[in-house]
């Protein structure tokens, strides 16, 4: 798939004039950053996760991102109801099974969520896209310590079975749909010392199938948009704490001659 | 109502010498940016919305701050607790009915906390606002779209029936007390791009309304020193990363000059 | 207790190389921040606090960190399920006992959490640590008010009866264990206007302990990180705000010659 900056900024616009509202079921520890992101980006962050109102929160979004980072049996019920929702509304769906592989809980919800409502699009690392069907997948904490090319298989293993587009994220991020494989080449390293920025990566692919309902460009304009904010904000900073100030100012900021300059894609 | 400069700057002074214990049973996604705030002006935040332990937390706070944001039933359970604990022991309540009008859920939620344990102070957007009176109001996520006169009406027939301070915040506060409507018009639409900023202001209402038991100044003051650290935040940064930070060093040295200088009130 | 820079320096060396998993079950106002430290530290933080995956999560950590921050009756349930699991696998637990002696619930869970599954590690300021087994201890929210000295005598009564290391943090902070007291003097007053500072001082007990089993000489040297990164980072900022923010790009950059013209120990 070819992945121009001329059709990511287009996007852009887009999440940017009509301010998309997201939904959000996400975990603790990312809550406030994805907020942010979403907003300097300019979609519309809400979150909910509520039984009672998650179904009216998703018929008022246009995406639902599911994020498993610090779930409970509560959480895990609303993020069925609400994907049923989103199923019947026809709105996207993403998924992002944090730290599947990690855990027996962790792998099982995300797995048992994959066959009840496919998702539109599934972002992860190598382990955790590994771990929705290996058997046997060494997590060390949420991060992954897999061999990228492996993901990659099981990505398309995936897709064949669920439709859904497969993100396999990393220092190249994989999007993989049908017998497309889309690279993006963009992202700094210290970005990873920086929590929850593959959550935040899955938020923006919410807010970009929000607008482009060709799910694997949209993960492929998600993901090259994530990568060169963060390749701006690293610019000149000392450390991840100043990183994290500045990709949400670089996001804000961003314009199509950043994504022409920056982005590396072989899509 | 006259709100001035030495007015504020008195009740800041207040807050920085007695540190006021601030009880916020708030939403996942502002609680750490509302203790930031909270510490930067001077208060003493508490964050507690076990059943089990918000009566003791009460009981050695000078307010109690209620926010919506995230619901649970488990959560609501707790407010009404508080809230009653409170109203007991003679605190003020603060209450930000976030998505009031987003979904069945919150509107009832809030609408139930005003009639059963009337707040202090209601701090919302005109959208929410509406939704605590109206039956037919649009949300766009927890944003408001509604035009703010018709708020500000609803405000003073909320004001009218449960003798609540109603604020409906926007580009221009507007402050309502019986026949009185104050206007704040401090901030900056950048500020729109953090999230939780609303819910701060709520916060600080909190810790006003702690040393200045005359609620409608209280609030007035509160959204004043909001948008005056918005103000001076927002000068010279690149985006919304960095002005959440300059917000919070705003707030801290928020001298009685800076508060002189830039208040802008019709009050 | 003799802590020097070149020991300090080679425990983090520890940390950076092997990346320990550290476990958090902690409060949702401070779980960022802690995640972001630790990552900035070198460790790999986990959140997870369903009794569902605590233990596989215990299973794959080097350290469990457990903080009272904001209970409800199903995480006290994680955190015991997690606590006798870690001492099962003989992994270090930390416990944090925020506003211990602010509510009755505080109180009485983290002394029940000391008595079932005697922690390593315990860090509090001196009112949590008073209020650990004293009967009457007034509290101002979650800050401190009392006499550190007393704390002290109460935490060398704790570590005679419970084994565990104390740390009682202030302006100089105190490891007590058996007849030694080390004093760390390191840190700055403006970290006390950042939320959760005394939680990632816990969070990153967690992270020396995993690679240092001789728990007090861990703790002094965790709390003189935390205090060398607070120093280092409010170097020429205006405000809290930016205090959070160079803080964790000075937990990332601290090289042995920063530790080694910053310590101050009696130890």
């Amino acid at each position: 798939m070819k992945i121009t900056a001329s059709s990511i900024w287009s996007s852009l616009k887009e999440i940017r004039q009509h301010s998309p509202v997201i939904h959000n079921i996400t975990n603790y520890v990312v809550m406030n950053n994805s907020a942010n992101a979403l907003l300097a980006l300019g979609a519309s962050p809400v979150m909910a996760h509520a039984e009672e109102e998650v179904e009216d929160m998703v018929n008022i979004a246009g995406a639902l991102v599911i994020n498993i980072g610090t779930l409970s049996p509560y959480w895990i019920r609303a993020m069925f109801r609400a994907a049923y929702q989103a199923k019947d509304r026809n709105i996207p769906i993403i998924l992002d099974p944090v730290g599947a592989g990690a855990t027996v809980y962790r792998t099982t919800t995300a797995r048992e969520l994959i066959q009840e409502v496919p998702p539109s699009i599934i972002r992860g690392n190598a382990s955790e896209i590994l771990a929705l069907l290996e058997e046997e997948v060494k997590t060390k904490g949420v991060e992954s310590t897999c061999a990228s090319h492996t993901a990659v298989d099981i990505a398309h293993q995936l897709n064949r079975t669920y439709g859904s587009v497969i993100c396999v994220s990393g220092e190249t991020d994989y999007i993989i749909y049908g017998d497309d494989v889309t690279k993006i080449m963009n992202g700094h390293p210290m970005m990873t010392k920086v929590t929850g920025m593959g959550c935040i990566a899955t938020a923006l692919c919410g807010a970009f199938a929000a607008v482009n309902h060709a799910f694997a460009e949209a993960t492929a304009q998600a993901m090259a948009v994530m990568g060169i904010a963060g390749e701006i904000g690293v610019k000149d900073v000392p450390g991840p704490g100043s990183l994290q100030v500045r990709f949400l100012d670089a996001l804000y900021r961003l314009s199509e001659e950043d994504i022409k300059r920056y982005l590396r894609t072989d899509g």
